[in-house]
This record gives structure tokens, sequence and C-alpha cells, in this order.
């Protein structure tokens, strides 16, 4: 099994996978693809049909997109329960990892994930301010469900997907409610987050359209 | 079961969901709540989390983002075969939902689903182009892998994903190959497919935005 990622600083989708794969000792092969922006990542064609990363490479199956790869490695291996155990905390993890997939545009466009960033404040627009409310309400209401520390009880997959918005809400000082504070306390003191987090810092490569 | 979603004409996501429960014949109650664009569909907000359709309601659950609800209704009816019974073409079939759900962003924002609209060509720029390509490559590898008639044989979550795309490379004429033209023809040929194009039709509104 072998997972291709991204710059360790920047891929926030190669984390989400990693974080997540790491988190529930699921080993894997590791392959870091440093971002070609000059040639628009043409040659990351020569591996993933979307252009993009990850992508997961398994028994002759190349899988891509964060959550597909999520999705069969939770058919994987049930027994690392992935998704909550119980039904209605699977549809709930569920439609807020989907929510996380396909939303939060202007937050994503405006304030990338950058691991090695200086903890300082942007300005930014209400279309940003609104995806943070969202994400505040989400996190509150899962934690207060669920009692904690993660997001479902347990580590999940719903948590592998916001753990690029845990880094992002950090380094631009975007909220300041006990409960970001507390799942950010959570998810950076888990110890594959520090592993990355440290090779993101010890990384060459600077992008200057990710530095905001 | 309820699904709640929004007019028949323009709702993209809305479309994905009830065609596949309706093909896949699984029983519920419809409750279509026009969009109220003026307010911003604030009034969306009293069932939604997101503010968004389609809801899927059952008991006591609230379900929200097209695929969650389609994963959440791959579980509750593992008879009907809503993803591929194959584990490879599974995962293939999720990889393309997944892209759908998240990508295509040119495609979608220049060319709105439109059920009414008369069929005629428009400008496009590269990046929608770009799209097209992409699309055109999934189908033709699908159909070629699975012979057909849908993208994995048999109709799947896949084909709900990628229905309103079937409606806009129609109706702005942007392919011409032969995958799509087949494709094409099946899907619309589905008796759900009519239903819905037949109610789009005879809905009184008209959203100016999405009137490309």
């Amino acid at each position: 099994m072998k997972l291709l990622i991204g710059n360790k600083n920047y891929s926030s989708w190669s984390f989400r996978v990693w974080l997540t794969m790491k988190v529930k000792e699921i080993e894997f092969e590791e392959d870091l693809r440093p971002f070609d922006v000059e040639n628009d990542y043409a040659d990351f064609f020569e591996f993933s049909p979307t252009g993009k990363v990850p992508v997961l490479q398994h028994d002759g199956l190349t899988v891509v997109e964060s959550l597909a790869i999520l999705e069969y490695l939770a058919e994987q291996f049930p027994d690392k329960n992935l998704w909550p155990a119980n039904p209605r905390s699977r549809s709930d993890a569920r439609c807020i990892s989907h929510e996380m997939h396909a939303g939060f545009m202007a937050l994503r466009a405006a304030c990338p994930m950058n691991m090695r960033r200086k903890h300082a404040a942007i300005a930014v627009d209400e279309a940003v301010l609104k995806d943070v409310r969202r994400i505040e309400t989400i996190w509150s209401q899962c934690l207060d469900k669920s009692g904690g520390p993660f997001l479902f009880g347990d580590y999940s997959i719903a948590d592998g997907m916001y753990a690029p918005i845990v880094n992002r809400l950090q380094i631009y000082e975007l909220s300041n409610i006990d409960a970001v504070a507390s799942y950010t306390q959570t998810m950076t003191s888990l110890t594959p987050w520090q592993d990355w987090d440290k090779a993101a810092r010890d990384e060459p490569w600077v992008i200057d359209i990710d530095e905001v």
C-alpha cells in the first residue's frame, strides 16, 4: 500500500489521508512528490488520473480523492473503525466530512494550510468569516454531543477531514472560542501531527501563492 | 423517509439524490421548497443545517450533502446495490463520485443545470473545456470497462452524481463524442428522468442567474 502525497507544508488533502492512516496505524509506503507549480503539476498526471494528490495505490488499484481513499480504507480495515461504529454517528460524520470535501471554498482560497507559518491574523472577508462560524458550530455541536476529545469521541475520518482547518484557524487566528481551542489542543498533540509538522518545517520548498 | 429538494428545473444536487432513489425504488415523501434567491435561501436554514438542499429526514436523523445522503441510503438498503457490488468497481465509482462532488467548478459555475433550456451552444473558456474533456474521459473509460449502459453496468450512485452533467453537456452542446451521446440516451430514457424533466418544465419559477 503506497500513498503519494504533496508537500507536507502545503498539501492539505494529503494531510487528511496521511494523518488518518498514521493515527489508525495502517501501514503504508509514503511517496512525496513536491508540487511543481511552474509546470502546473504536469508530472502528477503520470500517476494520478485527476492530476491531484493524494493517490493511494493498492493491489493494482489507483484510488483518488481524499474522502474516496478514506472510504476505501474504511472498507479494507473494518476493525480500525475509521468511521464511528454507531450508524447515526456515522451518518453525522459523513455529512460533515462531505461538507468539508465540497465546501468552505472562501476559507480554503483565502487561508491556505501552511504548517510552518508564524501565527498572525490577516484581513478576511465576510465569506471567510461565514465559513469559520459554520465550522465553529460543527465542532461545538459534535464535541458537546460526543463528549470529545475528537469530533465523535474516538478519532474518525471526520477528524482527518478537518485537520487542515485546525491549522488554518490557528495560524490565521480566526477563532477564539473554547471548543476550537480544546479541539486544536487535541489534534496538534497527536504524535503523527507533530511528525508531519516537523517534516513540513524541514522542507526546502516555498510556494509563493500559498504564503499569505 | 422524506426528501426535501429545490426547484426541479435548477437544483442539480436535489436531482442526483431524487433520481437515484427513484431508479432504485426507494420510497420517500417528496417536499419541494422553491429557491428563494432574493432572501439568500434564508428559510432553508429552518430544516437544513447547511442551508442547502437536498436534505433527507429519516428516523429522527437529518442527513445533508448529496453524497453523504447516498452513502446513508447505500447502508440502509444493502439489497438495492446503490454502489457496485464488486469492491474494485465500488472503489472506482466512489473516486469519480467524489471527484464530481468536489470538482468541476468551472463547468458548474458557467453552465447551470436547466431542464427546460432550449439546446444551444454558448461560449465557454478553457477551464470549462478542461472539465468537459475530463468528464468525456471518465465516461468513456467507465463505459468501455463495464460495457454499459450505465457507468458501472447497472445504475449506481455514480450515475446519479453525473446526471446533472448529462443535462449540461446536452443543453449547452459541449460534447459530440459517441460515449457521451450513448450515455445521454441511456440516462434521459429513464422513466424517473422523464418524470423529473416534465415536472421541471411545469414549474412557474424562473431564476435569472441560472438562465445563461
